[in-house]
């Protein structure tokens, strides 16, 4: 597991990294961004959070517009942000280039259709490989991991917090994609990548695995802007609320007033997201 | 003055928004980015502080990756971008393109050499058309308006601050070109908007216009990255505070080690010149 670093900056105190390497996941070079808090050189082994971006995004997005930075220093949390996608210039894209599926759309499976499956193997590549990465080269204690994420990287972080509860200790979304079974975006990622047989949606659709028993290791956090023009069509928290209502996983979703889908959505509301996953790790 | 709301988003309980007019100084459209903080939502005219910004940037780099709304939002203070240079077709560039004159480099002057007079002309958009725009647009307090900036725009601060101090009342920088005259950027940016007479080039010129008697309304606080590789060549803060210490000028000038010139150091000393800014206004 080699890694090339492709920058590193000092920021508010730490090291902001940008690393690239091969991932054997997915078997195509993949680069996510690492900042480390100053805690760190003091020797000590910290707590993790992964943070998953959402549709069109690289790892870049929320290294440039997220502001954890300030905060994570502050609690000595070590924030990483992988990409959304593999990619290459064998790796396959949506046949017309569509910003929702194929590159930079990933949406966290292993994919099981042609020609994606070959590459489209984000969800090993989050669970097992980057975690692993990130215990051999940076100073994680890899028991105190967290993850969030964002519209569909809050479907990734859902889906696989609630899955593997003993690696994620922590758990929290903004503006997730909740029941992508239900919606159009789902139907697009899911029938795409893992077929029609709806069956198979389910392992990968947040709000059907609390209704087939999945649970995750602690409570849950949602933020979500109520002036967010997918909010309706798309995201659909209310389907995740009552699931979890009648399951008695103990979410917190706060409807934001005024909040859109962006990164001022995002930012607005990181700090409270540190908070939370720094409080459970 | 008519303004053209580009965009406007909820951020850090206020509102982010980007905002496009046809300027009577540079005689072209000109964009900046206005973040209003939830004071102004009681009806309160608030301080306001510029933020220029340096070579090749847009309002758009410091709005995405400044970090400035969080505190802008707790100290109710208004932060206002612009851009660094007039834009369009018929807007003369670097006759090779390159990054440090031209388009993205207008070095806040007001160009007197063919063929940037015509629109080079952001001396004056920044320190009278600006100023006018966000009196009538915004809720401002026009009394209470300070200037900050990064490299080639903390050369526009500190040289508007001090020319100026009856209308910018606080006064930092990060990273800036303090001696213009001096460095390579200075001397072609000097010499290709102000001709070749020297003696004109001292108006513009931080160093030289505090040794030449021009003194800012108060205290100056200047930040710069020990890692910054423009350092010794091109910003020379020691010019600077030699000049300052000279003239009885209260300039506070720190040296932060390990940091370069990249929004990594300006978003993780923001919060510093934002409190210093607040405090003066």
């Amino acid at each position: 597991m080699t890694l090339e670093t492709v920058s590193t900056t000092k920021a508010h105190g730490g090291v902001l990294g940008v690393y690239k390497h091969a991932s054997a996941a997915t078997a195509t070079p993949m680069t996510f961004s690492v900042f480390v808090p100053p805690q760190a050189q003091a020797g000590a082994k910290l707590p993790v959070l992964l943070y998953l971006s959402g549709l069109t995004c690289t790892h870049a997005n929320v290294t440039d517009k997220g502001e954890y930075r300030r905060l994570c220093a502050e609690l000595g949390l070590i924030f990483v942000a992988p990409d959304t996608s593999p990619r290459g210039e064998d790796v396959a894209d949506d046949p017309a280039g569509a910003y929702d599926f194929g590159l930079g759309a990933g949406f966290y499976v292993n994919a099981t259709q042609e020609p994606y499956a070959a590459h489209y193997r984000m969800w090993d590549y989050v669970s097992q490989e980057l975690p692993a990465l990130l215990a051999a080269h940076f100073p994680v204690d890899i028991a105190r991991m967290g993850i969030t994420g964002h519209s569909m990287g809050g479907h990734g972080a859902l889906t696989l917090g609630l899955t593997y509860p003993e690696t994620f200790k922590s758990l929290s979304a903004f503006a997730p994609i909740v029941a992508p079974g239900q919606v159009p975006w789902g139907h697009k990622a899911l029938g795409g990548y893992l077929g029609d047989d709806r069956a198979a949606w389910r392992a990968h659709d947040a709000t059907a695995l609390v209704e087939d028993g999945k649970r995750p290791a602690g409570a849950i956090l949602i933020d979500q802007g109520d002036a967010d023009g997918f909010l309706a069509e798309q995201l659909r928290p209310d389907l995740f609320a009552t699931a979890c209502e009648a399951a008695g996983v103990d979410l917190t979703l706060r409807l934001q007033p005024g909040y859109d889908h962006s990164y001022n959505f995002i930012s607005t509301f990181m700090d409270d997201h540190l908070r939370w996953h720094a409080a459970r790790l």
